[in-house]
Parts: C-alpha cells; sequence; structure tokens
C-alpha cells in the first residue's frame, strides 16, 4: 500500500505526466490504431498476490494502455461531439477524487450539495433560463430524460404506477422527432412504455421536427383512445445540431397538456452566448431540460444538468427513505438522492466552479464564438468547393457534409465518403465520424476543444482535400 | 484560460496539497459541523464575467468548501457504508480526468474497453466466482439492480414490454427481504412494476431472509394468478450486514423460474478472502450481481461491477444502435455502452487496475480480515460490558449495538441513544450512523479504511464510553 510520503512523489510524477500529456497531445494519433484484442493480449489473465511498484504499473499503462487510447483531449479530435474539458477542470479532478466525497444527502458533505445548488443558479442565468428553473447535477444526458420520463408518467397516472404498475393504466405516447437522440428510444423501452408507443414525428429539409406533423399525431392518438403524454423537442440533435421549433412544440405541448422536455444536451452551451438564444425560443414553456457542460463547456465528463420546473414530482417519484438515510435536516435541505436512480454521487459542482470562476462568462462567450464562426468558415469552404457538398445548416459548430465531385452515383458516394473518413482516420491526424441523412453517408465535423485555433480547422479542411485527391478523385 | 505552463505549476500545488490532506484528515471534524445554509451564503449569488486566478479560487475552495465536507476520507469515518478509497487510486483519477476519454464503444479508446474485459475477469476471480461469469463497471449498485431488473422483465415477457409496453402483460412479483437496500424499493417503482407488487419477505433473528416464507409467497402469488419473477439475494444488508441463505433462495428460485440477482454491494469485498466465501454460498444458482469495489475495495466512487451470465439478455434490452454510433468492429468486440442506461461512460477500469496491482491480492485480504477481527473485537467489548448491548451478529465489520444499562424503557433508549450519537459526531473525533432494528434505535459502527489500526477502533470505542458517561449514564 502507497504510503503518503509515496503518493506525495507520484503525485508529482503524475502531475509533470499530465503537463507534458496537454504539451504533447497533438502529437499523438487522436484516434487509437490498435485491433481488436490487442490490448488485451497484453494484459495478463490473472491478478498478482504481491504489490507491484507504482512505477512498474506506471511503465505499464504507458506501454500497454497509451496506445489504446484514442485522443479525446485532442484539438484534432472532430468526432462525435466532443467531450471537452479544460485545465480547471482537471485540477477540480484532482481535489475531487482526493476528498472521495458522497453526496447523495446534505449531511454526507454539505457542500457538496449547496455548491451544487449555487452552481444550477450560475448556470441558470449563464443559459438564459428564468429563476422558475430548478435542478441538480446528473450523469449524462440519457438519464436526464429519464427522469423527465419517469416523472411524467407518474404525474399522469398520480403515482399509481409507482404504486401499482402500468396494469389498467392508458396506453401513453412519446413524441420525438426522427432526428432525436437514441436516447429517447433506449429510455422509452426501460420505463415500461413500448418502443411502438414512441412516435417519430417527420423532419423538414433542415432535420428539424414539423410541429404541423406533431399536432397530426397527437390528434390521431387521441381518437384511437390513446394517452398523449410526452415530446421531446431537440435544441440541437445529434446527427446535425438541427433545432426544432420549440416554440411551436411548446404551444402544442400546452394545447394538449403533453409534458415538454427539451434536449439541450449539445447546443446547449451556446445558449451562454446571446446571439445563439434564437435556438431556445420556447423553452420557457417546457417543464424540464438537459444540457451537458461535459460536451461544449470544458467540464470533465460527468456533467450533466438536470433543470425542472417542478421538482417535487421528480422527487416525489424517486423518493425512499429508509432509516439508515434519514437525518435531522431532511425538510430544510435538498438530498440530491432523490433526483436520480443512483444513492451515491460524486461531487461534481466542484469542477463546474472551477471552471467558470478560472474562464469567467465572457471568455467562455468568446470560445463558443470562436468555434461557430470557424465552423461557419468550413462550411463556406465547403459551399464555395466543386468537390464538398454541404448536407445541413450549421447553426453552430457541427458541420455535416461529403466529397461529391458530381461524378460518382449515390451508392458510390456513400463507399467513397466511407473510405474517405477511414482513410482519415487511420492517418492519425485527424479523427471525425459520421451519420447518415437521407441515406447519404455523411461526414461529421466538429471542433469544440477550448484551445482550438483557426489554424486546426484549416489544417483539418486541407487534409480532407488532399485524401480525397490521393484517393483517386 | 489556464495554459499549460499554469496548469503544470497548479498540479504541482495541487499534488502536495493532496498529500498534505491525507496526511492531516484526521485532525478535521470528520462530520462537518455547518449548518444549512451557511456554506450556500457564502457564495455569490451570480457568475463573474472576468476570469479570476487559480490561487483566488482554491483560497476560496479553502475557506469556503472545506468546512462543509464531511471526511469520508478520515479512517475516523465510521458512518453508512465506508467509500473506502485507496492513494493509488486517487493516482488513476488524476490520469483519468486527464485523458478524459469516454468508453461508450470499443473504438472511442479500445484499451478501456479492453482493460474492462481484463478487470472483470480478474475480479471474478479474486471473488471466487465460476468462469459463467461475465460483466462490465458501472456507477452504482442501484443501476447495477435495476439493469438486473429490467432484464429479467424483457425475457419473461419475450422483450414485449420493450416493444408494446406492459399493456396485457402479467402482474410480475418481485421479491426481497425485508432488510433489502432500499434502492429495490426504488428501481421497482422506476421499472414500472409498482411497488404494490414488490413482496417483502420477513426476516429470522439474525434479519436474514426466511427462505421458507419466500416459498410461500411465491405460491400464494401463483395461486392469485401473478408471475413470479424476481428475487433479491443480499449478500450482506445495509442496516446490519445479514447474509440471506443464497443457496436456499437459488433454490426456491430454480423451482419457480425466477431471475435470482444477488446484492453484495458491500461484503462482496470480503470474497476474496476465501474463510468468508461461506457467504456466497449458493451464489452459482444466481442469473446476476452486484458489487462495490468503490465501498471495501479502495477504488474511487463510481465503480460498481455488474455480473451475469447471460449478457445478450440485458444487451438486448438496451441495444440501440442510431447510424452515429455504427463501427465496423461492432460485432467483435464488446461495446459497454449497451450495459446500462447511460451511453457515456468513464475509464473506471484503470483505478480498479491500479488498486489490484498496487496493493496485490494478498494485501487485500490482509486488510479485510484486519478490519473484520477488529470489528469482532468491538463486538466483544460490547458483548462483555454491561452499558452496551450487541443487536445483529457482526459477519464482517459491521457492528450494530446500542447503550443499554438496563435502566430505561425503550423509548428512553431510543432517545438516549439517539443523543448520544449525535453528541459523538458533534464532537467531530468520529463519525457513526444508526439505523433501527426491531423499533430500537441502533447504532452502527462500520470500520473500512485502508489505513484504519486497532488504535482507530479502541480510540472510537472508548469515546463512546466517555460520551455515554458525560451524557449522565
Amino acid at each position: 500500500m502507497l504510503n503518503t510520503q509515496d503518493f506525495r512523489k507520484h503525485a508529482h510524477v503524475m502531475a509533470d505526466w499530465m503537463a507534458d500529456y496537454f504539451e504533447n497531445v497533438e502529437h499523438y494519433p487522436v484516434m487509437s490504431q490498435v485491433k481488436p484484442g490487442e490490448i488485451k493480449s497484453q494484459l495478463p489473465g490473472s491478478f498478482n498476490e504481491s504489490p507491484e511498484k507504482f512505477e512498474e504499473i506506471f511503465k505499464d499503462f504507458e506501454k500497454i494502455i497509451m496506445p489504446g487510447i484514442t485522443h479525446w483531449e485532442s484539438p484534432n479530435f472532430f468526432a462525435y461531439f466532443p467531450a471537452s474539458k479544460s485545465k480547471a477542470s482537471v485540477l477540480a479532478e484532482m481535489v475531487t477524487a482526493t476528498l472521495g466525497v458522497q453526496g447523495m444527502v446534505w449531511l454526507t458533505s454539505p457542500a457538496a450539495t449547496e455548491l451544487e445548488d449555487r452552481m444550477m443558479e450560475w448556470m441558470r442565468d449563464l443559459l438564459g433560463l428564468s429563476a422558475e428553473w430548478t435542478g441538480s447535477i446528473q450523469d449524462t444526458a440519457s438519464t436526464g430524460t429519464f427522469n423527465a420520463l419517469i416523472t411524467a408518467r407518474e404525474k399522469a397516472s398520480g403515482y399509481q404506477i409507482n404504486q401499482k404498475g402500468f396494469a389498467g393504466m392508458p396506453q401513453y405516447r412519446i413524441y420525438a422527432s426522427e432526428q432525436a437522440h437514441s436516447s429517447i428510444d433506449k429510455n422509452v423501452k426501460i420505463a415500461g412504455f413500448g418502443i411502438d408507443n414512441l412516435v417519430k414525428i417527420p423532419v423538414d429539409k433542415n432535420f428539424a421536427m414539423i410541429p404541423e406533423k406533431l399536432e397530426v399525431a397527437v390528434r390521431e392518438d387521441l381518437a384511437k383512445g390513446f394517452h398523449p403524454l410526452f415530446v421531446l423537442g431537440a435544441m440541437g440533435t445529434t446527427g446535425t445540431t438541427a433545432v426544432d421549433p420549440l416554440d411551436k412544440i411548446g404551444q402544442i405541448a400546452q394545447t394538449y397538456n403533453l409534458w415538454y422536455h427539451v434536449d439541450a444536451a449539445y447546443s446547449g452551451a451556446a445558449l451562454i452566448v446571446p446571439e445563439f438564444r434564437w435556438m431556445s425560443k420556447g423553452m420557457e414553456m417546457a417543464d424540464s431540460m438537459v444540457f451537458n457542460p461535459h460536451k461544449w463547456l470544458f467540464t470533465n465528463f460527468d456533467c450533466n444538468l438536470y433543470y425542472v420546473k417542478d421538482p417535487k414530482a421528480l422527487t416525489q417519484a424517486y423518493s425512499i427513505t429508509p432509516e439508515y438515510l434519514k437525518t435531522d435536516t431532511d425538510t430544510e435541505v435538498n438530498n440530491y438522492r432523490d433526483w436520480h436512480i443512483q444513492l451515491g454521487r460524486r461531487f461534481r459542482a466542484l469542477k463546474l466552479w472551477f471552471v467558470l470562476r478560472s474562464f469567467g462568462a465572457e471568455e467562455l462567450r468568446q470560445i463558443i464564438r470562436h468555434h461557430c464562426e470557424w465552423a461557419d468558415w468550413l462550411k463556406e469552404e465547403i459551399e464555395q468547393s466543386t468537390q464538398f457538398e454541404l448536407l445541413a445548416p450549421v447553426p453552430v459548430n457541427l458541420v455535416c457534409f461529403r466529397y461529391n465531385d458530381g461524378k460518382m452515383s449515390e451508392e458510390e458516394l456513400n463507399a467513397f465518403n466511407e473510405k474517405l473518413m477511414k482513410e482519415i482516420n487511420a492517418s492519425g491526424k485527424i479523427f471525425m465520424t459520421h451519420t447518415k441523412l437521407n441515406g447519404k453517408y455523411t461526414l461529421r465535423w466538429v471542433g469544440g476543444h477550448p484551445e482550438l485555433t483557426k489554424g486546426h480547422v484549416e489544417r483539418a479542411w486541407a487534409l480532407m482535400k488532399e485524401m480525397a485527391a490521393h484517393l483517386g478523385r
């Protein structure tokens, strides 16, 4: 077992390793280049009886594990949605790991709960939400959206599903656009509604929900005797960051008494910049929303914010207070164990506090603005190119496009673009992922690293063109 | 924004702060002594526009936040179940935070998935489980148990609840002892069964499930036309670490075709020591089990192991593969996103690897043995005392007892023991929590810190006697 003296020594070695990593991360291949099984085969099949020196363990980490890491921390990581953290946030995680606080109830570390209360207020104001909203930090948007579904379910059933189960309950119906994140599908299954009761609403040419189609679907369901329960509006879909018309959806939600949940998991970060608040128009009609500072607000994963107007409905659905969790302050404080499935919870507010204070709001806004400007630049380059084709609007910093020189069939285009992406990723220089839009294999480029520069974007664009030429186009 | 040079400097300051904290943690009051609102009132109501120096932020952390921390890291923390981490595990968290890996699919960092595969094998072997078991790392036992419930639900319904919802399904029934952890209640509600369908089976004088009563309950439910679905066996309840008779429950589960889930969240750690494996007798009949290295195996929260024999039933229930998550290796590798509600996942296997290697199995066993020996010593002291009374058996390292000099009514005893605990906690010297057993206010003492010594246990016992005397007994 390491004693404190050993720990001090190794923690300093780690501190330098961490700083070196940040310094050198651009030199690693962004996407790990290993083959399936390559890492595992280097790890012994059984544990050791005797202690090993930390130096030995760390040597193995560098030799065996590091080649199997895809570098989410690289500014050349343009894949999925980024999980962009910042150095301030990593410093906070060092403290969090050391304290090992369990913030399940107020008493188990009052500061964890009260800093979280405050951070939820700061973030609410930063995002331009009204004081009606309250909330707590959760792990991911998937579980945040799950909370919303369960709350809606229990409110509508008068908490009778919690009590007796679904027997005798109406057939509830859930609505989301065809482009909504897969977590709504997963959650609808898990929460017991059945995926057949998730109604996917068609999208327009910009991949945003067509609200008239939502209303038609709700009316048809009512006519069939179903119970329309819940609608999800996406403020930034995962495929293309399309923005559903939140105001029109909100009006329909109010007319038909639907629980209205907004998924702003990714694009929510842009709401700190006033000129992007057109996206959230109508969000005030929502009952709940999720936003992930761990995606594009430079805060280490995991850090999801679940905002809700009526928290009692959530805590009443989840509350269980066995004797061993009762405390004297239960009526005076927030006990965040009742806000999600888990009981235990990490001290996540600390990293958000470090991030917000060390950047300050203005620098955060500036970075977000730059990312969007550069995405816009890339978009224009693509539009002006005779070889590449833009496939979706670019409301924030995700660009959806493909190679298309006008000389290939749709089938050939799909095959070529898949090959192009794989070659680009295999170069290790940048990492992108894909989606499919109207059957078209679509390259997704998203730049969200806090230290991204215009130069990174220019080099990425040059590489794409180069690679296409290299592949004989 | 901090640059790498600033980061390096502050990371070294942090390294010293962390080591100092470990050195001094015994001098802090274990339970935070602040009042509700005391921390929050010191935090400004709004964020700053301008960046602040890290030194300033950290000064506030020490001044405002630290007094609101309950020190889970103190060896004098004897409350709840410990969340005992180790220094090796904290070093791992430094690396994890720096890499910021998202292990949702293999491709997003092959090493995260493959190290996790291996760690699940190492831990399976360490716990004495057979090679039939496989699994993945999750956040908490609550969600692990939730997985089990959803899997059982979907297997029994032929995945029809996932597809169509509960309509037309039989009334499923879930069984657990009266002493099972509150997460089963919460999960039964959330999963849509209804808490009325959770049948609480009575316990014997040792707080372990009476298996004959389980069989009676199942038969009665069958007679009523219900569908008995799931039984939870606790290998270590939260109240008293009581051990349900896993073998007898297993036989009943097999006879009546119930999904059999074992909650070994806490006491599972003791299974690394062969002489404690009497507790897991019959676990081989189970379908799934949970165990938390973050409780008593010195690995930072969160780190829950969910083991299952048939993982396909789980991944089929949870699987959703939108285009943007498809990869070429999907058929060759584990994509752990399909093993829980969340999509994103931290690189948790690293800390387990650091812990297992830096301690080695033999030292881990030795520490667990010591904890149990010292709990046994405390138990004997209590049994020999004329002032204190043991209230439950001590299978591992949790001691349940109360002050009872034979001169008070039950009501007075409850009031006195509550007062005694609060005075002890208010001293800041040690921290204990309570439960109620057969209506008796019960003090719970549990010693699980890796650096716990017999001296800490002796001083805790001396303090309890002193405090009782101080309160006039």
